[in-house]
């Protein structure tokens, strides 16, 4: 039995006396415990496949945040990299990856479902040396990158304002994206059901680069992957879908039917709630940069918005905290939330 | 009298048989004609203060393309340098900005309004150019970044994908923000005052990092100096605003009453007319990664769009055009608009 079970009883659609709160990256380098750890590494790759410094940086935040739920410490990229593309990150740049998708030929040169999924016994040694750690105080999530989102990073190679290569691959190859997308979407279902195999009380997809397609594009190259998924894991666990920037289909996400949906700070919760009704669990939305505000600014925004989602609501930012927040604001908005009641 | 003054129809209102066409950034890499201009220099900035190269690649699109309408070749950033702070364009990474907007008395120090737009000679000589080897073929677009855009750059010293920097700065510092947001006003319309009086035929105001923000946070810090800019310039020329990202605010847009709105291609054209209504003109929009694919597809999109958006409305991407982009795609594009009827 878990000691603080808030985060799920929203999720199931239980009543609570306030929102439960959890930050996106709130496992990184806004914590000097974080640091810490980091630094005695030679990268981050490095602390992603050590599944007993997974657990120790995955909970900092429940100790020193009093966050409502855990997310377990990983990276998007581990897929693409168990599927045959290996990645770098590199310190201020981001990922880097030596060899691209161009053709058919390299689409079918990746292993995928479970072959692929076979490769991340480091992520579900992490998942287990978790659990222990937490002792029931928190759920623990688990979560996985959207397939157009992985692709973005195997056609591009890298991070991207635009990622003009990865939508060029869209439109000049819809075959070979579909096969791609495929092939992913096969890989993420065996890895995330293998997390909860593992222990992990919901899960997230994170669809970072949606925002980057017009409405026609996602809905043909995305929605129907986000489906695959989401019906795979519903059964099992929770999920949320958090696609940044898709607000021009959000009622296509909305119809996916996951548990929730996460939101980011373009999009007001008047906007969202018009098209998913109140009853929808909506994950977010404040701007990142909020917590860069004094104290006061920052209980003032939360309150504004945790007002304006209403009930059915989980607290969060709109993207993942920065990594130079000052730990006071962070704090400032976890404890705003916590003092709140409905 | 303009040879070819479609575009300024539009602006006007009165009825045309197709669409105008002009793409954002036409005057840039994707033509021959212009990278071999560019490698005979040393640099952007340097190509940019040339008014007699200003006019030859503002001009190589209407020649090469047969664009309905040309655009002054020039950068936003040359407000802020004649501001004060100077910029260099560092080759393949972007504007850098040796000094930074920290705090009022940094504000303070700048020059602003007449003072700074008479530092702007060499654009307003490159009009003077441009105007005389154009013959009267097509309208000449003249630009200007809007204030929120230009003090994402001023604060941040460079490009960013999240602009943490300068939103940091509108929170912590709103004063400040409006103090310098004002300052930027006052200088872009004595400077698109005097490009008018050069013989720009309409102006557009580029705000790039409009999605960036949140909707409280747009109708805060940027409609209100795009109002003041548009009621200064309404009077003399059509003014078109360009807010990338702003989906959220786009009714507060819609009510500044330029002459007509950009469109990303995030929205959708019956999203942007059910808030417009059919008579709004409007500009855009489609994803300029749709020139990556082959001839029959560009046309199918492009028909599709304009066949979405209706009357009132200037064929554009939604966003400048891809270095990388094949002249074939461009031309297909622009082929198209012109073969169409209404």
């Amino acid at each position: 039995m878990l000691q603080n079970d808030i985060f799920l009883k929203v999720l199931k659609g239980e009543s609570v006396e306030r929102p439960p709160v959890w930050l996106m990256r709130q496992a990184g380098r806004i914590l000097p415990q974080y640091r810490a750890v980091r630094e005695s590494l030679s990268g981050f790759v490095e602390l992603v496949k050590s599944p007993d410094l997974v657990a120790e940086v995955t909970v900092q935040p429940v100790d020193e945040l009093g966050v409502d739920a855990a997310i377990l410490f990983s990276d998007i990229l581990v897929i693409p990299e168990a599927m045959g593309l290996p990645y770098e990150l590199i310190e201020k740049k981001g990922p880097f990856f030596p060899k691209t998708i161009h053709q058919s030929a390299d689409i079918a040169n990746l292993i995928s479902g479970e072959e692929a999924a076979a490769k991340l016994d480091y992520v579900y040694d992490g998942i287990d040396a978790t659990v222990a750690k937490l002792e029931s105080r928190v759920p623990l999530i688990g979560f996985a990158g959207a397939p157009f989102t992985l692709l973005c990073y195997m056609v591009e190679g890298k991070g991207s304002k635009t990622f003009s290569q990865a939508k060029k691959f869209l439109y000049a190859q819809p075959e070979d994206a579909h096969l791609l997308l495929q092939k992913l979407t096969d890989t993420i279902i065996v890895y995330l059901k293998t997390k909860v195999a593992h222990g992990v009380n919901a899960v997230q997809v994170f669809d970072s680069w949606a925002g980057s397609l017009d409405k026609k594009t996602y809905n043909e190259f995305c929605i129907p992957y986000l489906k695959q998924i989401n019906d795979a894991i519903l059964p099992l666990v929770p999920v949320i879908l958090f696609s940044k920037g898709a607000w021009f289909s959000l009622a296509e996400l909305d119809q996916i039917g996951s548990t929730a949906l996460g939101i980011d700070w373009n999009m007001d919760p008047q906007f969202v709630r018009n098209i998913t009704g109140p009853d929808k669990v909506l994950q977010g939305n404040l701007d990142p940069c909020v917590l860069y505000g004094d104290a006061d600014f920052i209980r003032a925004e939360a309150i504004d918005m945790m007002k304006a989602f209403g009930k059915n609501h989980i607290v969060n930012l709109g993207h993942g905290v920065y990594p130079d927040t000052p730990l006071d604001g962070v704090k400032a908005f976890v404890d705003t939330v916590k003092a709140f009641r409905y």
